[in-house]
């Protein structure tokens, strides 16, 4: 089936004119992009991938060059379903936006001017994201392994309303260069690589990555918070009420 | 194999809690969320959905209420991967957004304060869309048919860079209420269905429609533009230089 689809898509390649986008960078050859013929496939065959289908329905432009992991739990808490706040530009409808998820609760934890100066930590992502109805899990990479990380993360991306959220060294994976988030999608056993859904839509399309790759991306140090390795976080619907 | 996954889906869903989104609107019996087993199990077997994999990654909420044009626009010059403009937040990189897709050009077609005001007609985002290096076909639903339609569409969702647009009256495929434009993302043949990323995420879901009642949505008078029917827009690179 992958074999025909990549065939197939192939020969659509060579019939087509290439397309070069020349306003974002260009993949190092480590990863595959998530809408070329060969990452098309990689989704068809992919083991976990319940996660996909609701982010992209929900995927996001970060906002700011900063707000990374903002577009990030923004993303997820709409794939969620959790109730969100009153836009007045949508009413009566209503959804989380990269303005309306930090709030008075977040305030407390992290001022925006904060987020917009510095971004994030891997901590106080873990800390933002607790401000909703959510169970949510902080792991850093050098406490962590490879092999922990595939098998959470991919019975994350199976479950609906499972989220995984990434935070690493862009520059560890091949990419122009610093600390980032972004929430996974999906997961392929047989080439061992996620698909992560890049929220900084200009600059990067989706991506999939080795395992050991994005692995070694999150187990580096994070300057910004006393030199703790960056990691992971999985976000699920909490388990009790409050 | 769509059988084996949607019996697997199934599983899964029996599985596990109901999602209800108490934010967005419930679906009609006729439309399929892009998010359900089945919608999943449509996009892995559709005929024609090179449009899908681009379109997703730019996959956008419009604005305001009245700019379900605009965002479709937007999201196909992304996808495209059109020159875009600079955006002060995200330089060095450029990128097509809501406010930079209206500029002097579209201002002396359609004043961003009509578009605000009343939305954009068929013919109007013919004029819109003309701003760019593309080449742009208005078909009015009245002045075409279901066959033509339905040919023309899935041999455009196959090709890369060539898109389309549909502006259609939304209760007549079941949904709240009036009219609407949103890029197709895919043609499923078996079931006679397309894809419609819906850029009110605020409101509906992705969703698959049946031929037939799309056109019949699109084959409905627009008293903003002097009755003419509604319809869709081709959209493809533009084949020869200016």
């Amino acid at each position: 089936m992958i074999a025909r689809l990549l065939r197939m898509s192939a020969l659509l390649l060579a019939l087509a004119p290439v397309a070069v986008n020349a306003d974002t960078l260009p993949l190092p050859e480590n990863l595959v992009s998530a809408s070329s013929a060969e990452g098309e496939a990689l989704l068809v065959g992919a083991d976990a991938r319940e996660a996909y289908f609701t982010l992209v329905s929900n995927f996001l432009t970060q906002k700011t060059q900063s707000y990374c992991g903002v577009a990030s739990m923004v993303m997820v808490f709409n794939s969620m379903q959790l109730p969100a706040p009153e836009v007045p530009e949508y009413a009566p409808f209503k959804t989380f936006t990269q303005d309306n998820v930090l709030d008075a609760r977040t305030e407390a934890i992290l001022p925006r001017e904060t987020i917009l100066q510095q971004g994030i930590t891997l901590d106080q992502i873990g800390g933002l994201l607790s401000v909703q109805p959510v169970d949510v899990a902080v792991r850093h990479a050098s406490d962590s392994t490879l092999d922990a990380f595939r098998s959470e993360a991919e019975a994350y991306l199976a479950k609906p309303r499972h989220f995984v959220l990434v935070n690493y060294l862009r520059k560890t994976i091949g990419q122009q260069t610093g600390g980032h988030f972004s929430p996974l999608a999906a997961y392929d056993r047989e080439t061992d690589r996620f698909m992560i859904l890049d929220v900084a839509r200009y600059k990067y399309p989706p991506v999939w990555v080795k395992a050991a790759e994005l692995f070694a991306a999150m187990n580096t140090k994070d300057s910004d918070n006393a030199d703790r390795s960056r990691g992971y976080v999985l976000v699920a619907p909490k388990s009790s009420p409050n």
